[in-house]
């Protein structure tokens, strides 16, 4: 039984790094559009999140039907648990690459990117890249030294997030009302992203070391809307 | 078995019920003062939350603990695991609560509401606290005419969010930036309130009528981030 069960973790974790990876895409080529005003790439982007969503359902029932069959307890119980809530996070990350390529979409043939923005916004698109990169590599090798730099590229994020406010509540802001929206809800996104990020991440950390910590899970759970 | 399960269920029904009625306070109290600026009430929001997301804690605590011990399958199991995706969005619902309160501490002594748009904000307030009540009822009744009651509150949400950036977007917009920012932030915690409620609603429905679309149920998951 324990044989069996290990063999469908196996899957579960095969499922998340699969997602993972094309999130990892998702949100390439999302930064990518955004960067370049690249409409095309946007639209590959916008059409590519119903995969995702699918298997994220997918691992969903997956995990539904190891808790009937299996019927684990303690912490086996958990991961499976963990695993669902993994897998609604990586439909968020997926869901947000859909919002930058939608922002992408909505402005062209005009820039996405505000004026005075741009070096700004692209290095929270790398950062976001980085991040997604790094945690499908710890979603496969559980490597504990990937949590602590997905941790710092989304404390780079952060940083980046409150320079854009800084930016467009400062005097030298010449940017009309539909810039600073933009700039508003890309910053938000990007920022967020890194968030979900280190949400996974944590989740992987009590995977491997068994380290439960319900009210913090809660609290990274929350704190992303 | 099954008594004991079905005591458990109610158990779990309950603790929704209360936090429930605990995201209903906060999100009239956000509501309200947001629209009169009153920071103190913006700081009882804020320092509420942490009751609701302890609360929401123990709930997923409580549903592991059944999981665990009673072994549910089928439906019973899918309700279960349906529990903890409610509690999730209802600590979500809480954290919208409380970047509302926020917003308006932030201002202070400034008005929260930019100029203009304070009859609109009043309004998706209300249609928030509404959805808010609603839910709580449902999730006490399951009576389903609340189920499209909370779509409509959901609905109107949508119309006036749009009707927030038509505003911040036409010629007539006189708002500094920072006027802006508010606007498009604020605009997007009290719409996406409303979509909380309605993927919380949704699962309600489901465990009434045990009508299972995960997909749907999914697309609802990540259509909130």
């Amino acid at each position: 039984m324990r044989e069996v069960f290990h063999q469908s973790l196996e899957d579960v974790q095969a499922r998340l790094v699969e997602i993972a990876e094309l999130v990892t895409v998702a949100i390439d080529k999302a930064t990518q559009a955004f960067g370049a005003s690249d409409v095309g790439l946007a639209e590959e982007v916008i059409e590519a999140d119903d995969v995702i969503d699918d298997k994220a359902v997918a691992l969903d029932e997956l995990a539904i039907e190891i808790l009937a069959r299996q019927q684990p307890v303690a912490r086996d119980l958990r991961i499976v648990v963990s695993a669902l809530r993994m897998s609604a996070s990586l439909e968020r990350m997926g869901d947000i690459a859909e919002h930058i390529a939608q922002l992408t979409r909505m402005r062209f043939p005009d820039r996405a990117i505000p004026k005075g923005l741009k070096s700004t916004f692209l290095k929270m698109g790398r950062l976001d890249v980085e991040a997604a990169r790094q945690l499908t590599e710890l979603l496969r090798t559980q490597d504990g030294d990937l949590i602590e730099a997905i941790r710092s590229a989304d404390d780079e994020l952060d940083d980046l997030h409150v320079a854009v406010f800084e930016k467009v509540l400062s005097d030298s802001w010449q940017g009309e009302a539909a810039a600073t929206v933009d700039a508003t809800l890309a910053s938000r996104y990007h920022e967020r992203f890194g968030d979900h990020a280190v949400s996974v991440a944590k989740k992987v950390a009590y995977l491997s070391t068994g380290d439960w910590t319900p009210s913090t899970d809660a609290i990274e759970i929350i704190a992303k809307d």
